[in-house]
């Protein structure tokens, strides 16, 4: 029912603009609204007590059914083929930003705005299903970096609640922010709006083909860069930051690790580029910096065909794809924290080695790394592997190429958005795609938004059990 | 001076066949054993009380040292570059099997020899260093499949020496069983021999340019899989088995994964290639069997180019080159058991997450997974997964594309042989890579052979202290 009021704003945009399609953006909200209000009537009657399954359950559920019916106005005012509009709904939602769209300078403003809507919200959603979701069914990085116990107690509900609240706050201010940073960088309204919530969000579509290269003043790329980064980093902390913890973003060692690593990568890469290129010393850092960024962060605009760099380039950034931003954030990928876990138990591994009779304690960020903690990140790791390998595997036998298969499959499952070679690379898109291909791209990307582990669950069989 | 001595070999055989180039092998086993022995001289009256970081040290010293001196033929008998040498003997020794050299047809027989006798001894080499030596370093996996306590002991070294010798035996045996099954297919002696000693160790050095494409003989290509998939299984369950317990291998859970994931491949792969091709039924089978044995045991044999078939058979051999064979085998890559481990975790982690109260036992082939097995998979995946990044972007840096930099990392890492690509691609070879390249392949290739983690503990500051 929410969904279908939200589809008002496109619809009353497309209204004042005097476009046609107004008229099927208000059906698809209608058949939304109808379709909320049906399922909540079914459901009103029924007791539910919130065990872990009907979480998982839950959780599966929503994000599905939001894409089938945040879908519509794609089919309704675009005409597009249901798969097409699906495929473009999740990775709005999902805050992938892979498009089957192209021509987007003659596409209906209200449709422009709704892929822009749609990934603010998947942006949202997705923290606050980190925060307050998540870590109850014991999914995700988020219990180790909150100090409380998060039962899913009568007390802590409100709590959640509360967190949610601030969190939502953050987030729109953050956003309104970096619409002004875009508006005074020469932007105009509407695309200051859309490319704002496109940023924070950490999704990438843009209201351009060109992505971020339509506009050539730098300083919306630095906006858009630090933007990006703002919506790497985890909201918590923000929160905890207006409450008057100023120091909390430094103190943070996922944040610690995750600017270092970002700045490492520029100064390096952007000496490479500038040693390799044309360009000077600041467009070669302008480019790598927001380029690099937007592969780090997993938002995916391009602001040149950096593919066409060389295989240097190409390396790195397919490596960057995995990477993701920071637990609790709107940044999808591996996330830095699984790396900091994994390095420092390769580091402590290594003194062991040196050492045997040395008594080594394992923590990170002040907790104890325990069995239960090192199972879910292999459990993680096992099965994002065995996830790219599948979706590559998938993808190869609908006929794409390896490179495009791997890369593809990548940067669904890390929701970064563009891939690699002819067809998906940041110069590319999707529509071409078989039909196929783009529903396996759909199931990578919500399984790599939900963790991978939150979907998998739901094929044990004994998750059906009585 | 062992390897000095084992020169005479190929010198031997060069002279009675009348070939020049003995006088050259002559050469170097004198400045091989003359230096083995002056270093015995200088070390002898020093005292090694043999903590960990001194087997650490001599393991790394010994590996890089024998490949520096059996390079040596190489250089004086067949005029390469030293850098070309240490990479074929590099990848000879480490079991590789990736090679700078073509026109073998012309080759003095002496070097075909010596190649195949470096990856016999590498084979054996490596099952020996990780049955007696690994375990008591607390590196890899052969802990999980030893009851007894493997403490570098008084008395353990003679236990140790006991079982090294019987391992030996079994190698020469499976060895002389390969090369009967090869002569019995129609193969002259001195390609049964080669190819006996290449295909038991898993190196896939072969006497011809076409690898064992230039077989015709189908019975010679299942000869080959059959003794491939021996030299991939546990050496001491051999030794078990010839002391009587008869069913050591087939109980084994490593062994049962292994065979099971090799056949449900075959099946599947077969079937499409069978659907996709000319092939009949049979030749589909066979092509596939041999070429996806070889390089999931790492062999690196090729009998057609199989990276022809498309981008399915493309992504479905870059995953297979991950996978590996059995701990304690010569057999390189992530090995089975590290996968069973991970899916083990994952399988337990998706039960309590749907039944979160419930206790669950973490354990694989009857031992208890404990905090410190986790921690080592952590520590070695963490590392392998950086290495191949890192190789890979080296690999980019000095001019090479990104399938070529990608697929030669991981070949090189897991031991395999062929990489994808013009270049490197089962039907092309090494040779014109940039020297810097080879030696970092070099590098690949040793820290992929000693479980990556042995050689890195040495870049530990706290190694050289005191």
């Amino acid at each position: 029912m929410v969904l279908g009021i939200l589809m008002l704003i496109p619809a009353l945009l497309t209204l004042s603009m005097g476009d046609i399609g107004a008229g099927a953006f208000f059906e698809s909200a209608i058949y939304t609204f109808l379709s909320g209000g049906l399922l909540a009537m079914l459901m009103r009657s029924r007791h539910f007590s919130l065990v872990s399954r009907q979480i998982f359950l839950l959780t599966n559920v929503s994000w599905i059914l939001v894409s089938a019916f945040a879908a519509l106005p794609f089919v309704l005012v675009e005409d597009m083929s249901y798969t097409d509009a699906f495929f473009e709904t999740m990775s709005g939602i999902t805050t992938t930003g892979s498009t089957v769209m192209s021509h987007l300078a003659t596409v209906n403003g209200g449709i422009l705005l709704w892929r822009s809507i749609l990934q603010w919200l998947g942006g949202i959603g997705f923290i606050v299903m980190a925060v307050a979701i998540l870590p109850f069914l014991k999914v995700g990085g988020m219990r180790l970096f909150q100090s409380e116990s998060s039962d899913w107690s009568e007390k802590a509900l409100p709590r959640s609640g509360s967190i949610a609240k601030r969190i939502v706050l953050v987030y729109s201010i953050i956003t309104i922010l970096c619409m002004v940073g875009y508006l005074l960088s020469g932007m105009n309204l509407f695309d200051a709006a859309n490319h704002a919530m496109t940023t924070v969000s950490t999704g990438g579509y843009s209201t351009s083909d060109a992505s971020m290269g339509h506009f050539s003043n730098p300083w919306v790329h630095w906006n858009a860069t630090l933007f990006m980064i703002l919506g790497s980093l985890p909201f918590v902390l923000f929160v905890r930051f207006l409450r008057g913890d100023r120091a909390s973003l430094l103190r943070d060692s996922q944040v610690q690790a995750f600017i270092g690593f970002l700045i490492m990568i520029w100064m390096l890469f952007s000496t490479w580029l500038w040693l390799n290129s044309s360009y000077d010393w600041f467009e070669s850092l302008t480019l790598v910096a927001f380029n690099t960024t937007s592969v780090v962060t997993t938002t995916g605009y391009a602001l040149t065909d950096y593919s066409l760099w060389g295989g240097f380039a190409i390396s790195l950034f397919f490596f960057l794809t995995f990477v993701g931003g920071c637990s609790g954030s709107t940044a999808g990928g591996i996330k830095i924290f699984r790396f900091q876990i994994g390095f420092k138990l390769l580091h402590i591994q290594l003194k062991q080695l040196n050492h045997p009779r040395a008594f080594l304690v394992q923590s990170y960020n002040g907790i104890e790394i325990t069995n239960d903690i090192l199972r879910s990140l292999v459990a993680f790791s096992s099965f994002f592997g065995l996830l790219v390998a599948l979706l590559t595997i998938g993808l190869s036998l609908l006929g794409l190429d390896f490179v495009t298969s791997l890369s593809g499959a990548v940067t669904a499952i890390a929701n970064v958005g563009p891939g690699f070679g002819d067809v998906i690379g940041p110069a590319g898109n999707f529509a071409t795609l078989p039909a196929m291909a783009k529903w396996l791209l759909c199931v990578g990307m919500l399984m790599g938004r939900l963790e991978v582990i939150t979907v998998l669950v739901m094929f044990l069989p004994s998750f059906w059990r009585n």
